[in-house]
């Protein structure tokens, strides 16, 4: 069956800091035309950090819901930045946390109806004590929860972060896998 | 340690068929002044269904990253719309499968840095058959996939859809508690 949709026109609609805004003349797998619209997103990368059991959650604003949330560190790649040195950079950014390497675990569509994000997810290795340097418009703090306690939090909807979810998920299968 | 951010000034930029973009004025917890952009979104439902150990998965062509995904039917919601109401309507419009009730199961925030999006997954239960009728813009084929098959797709990285990987990591969490 072929479902493969093809654009006939990009427009670009708004050129942000962080997304652009497309909204494309597209043509559907049976030929009629159809309307499309997307965010472009530079991609992103998060980093799941356990030490002595307990996984490092950061608690931040977010302005698009207007709640505090809880989630794993993460933040958007830099031009033409690697997605493992972008995990790395932010773990140390947001948590002060060095890790000596880090191992990749999923590449992650978020909501793939809208957006071409791709997110990058990886675990910290050798993990050692940096220096915290947030962005200057990010304001976070930093909360080292234990793993069951963190499954509670999802159990219980006080996390909703997609990818800390995973996260989360993943540690409690590890686990259950001995 | 206060983290709020303050809405000064809303700007919808664009208003579209399923989103919206929003740059507003905004104050950082600082009071500093600062530019938030946002994408508004209905929100939407999505639904895990298995069978005989297999779990219904869709194939779809997302235009904003231009490949087919592996993910579990989900959808908007309509205006006003339930959630439970919705996911149920996704199920049988994309599969023909009827479940006699839904279980709540997760509110999930897709990702959180610029878009509101609210998630709800559920549980199908006591599904029988029905009739599919796809959107009309909406091209889909179905599979169901026994979940250890799926869990090898999510490890591989055939399934990358956030979604989709929760609600199959749930499956396997689920299993191994036996």
């Amino acid at each position: 069956m072929n479902l493969k949709e093809k654009t006939v026109e990009k427009h670009v609609l708004y050129t942000g800091k962080i997304i652009n805004l497309r909204v494309d003349d597209a043509e559907l797998p049976d030929g009629k035309p159809c309307t499309r619209e997307m965010v472009e997103h530079p991609g992103g990368a998060a980093i799941l950090c356990v030490e002595e059991g307990k996984i490092l959650l950061v608690r931040q604003f977010r302005y698009a819901y207007g709640e505090e949330l809880w989630e794993i560190p993460a933040g958007k790649l830099d031009r033409g930045e690697d997605p493992a040195h972008a995990a790395a950079r932010e773990l140390e950014e947001e948590t002060g946390r060095v890790p000596s390497s880090v191992e990749f675990l999923y590449l992650l569509y978020p909501t793939p109806g809208y957006t071409n994000e791709k997110l990058y997810v990886y675990r910290a290795c050798g993990v050692h004590a940096g220096h915290v340097h947030p962005d200057e418009d990010e304001f976070v703090s930093v909360c080292a929860v234990p793993v069951a306690e963190a499954a509670q939090m999802v159990a219980d909807g006080r996390i909703r972060d997609a990818k800390t979810i995973i996260a989360i998920q993943r540690l409690l299968l590890e686990g259950a896998k001995g």
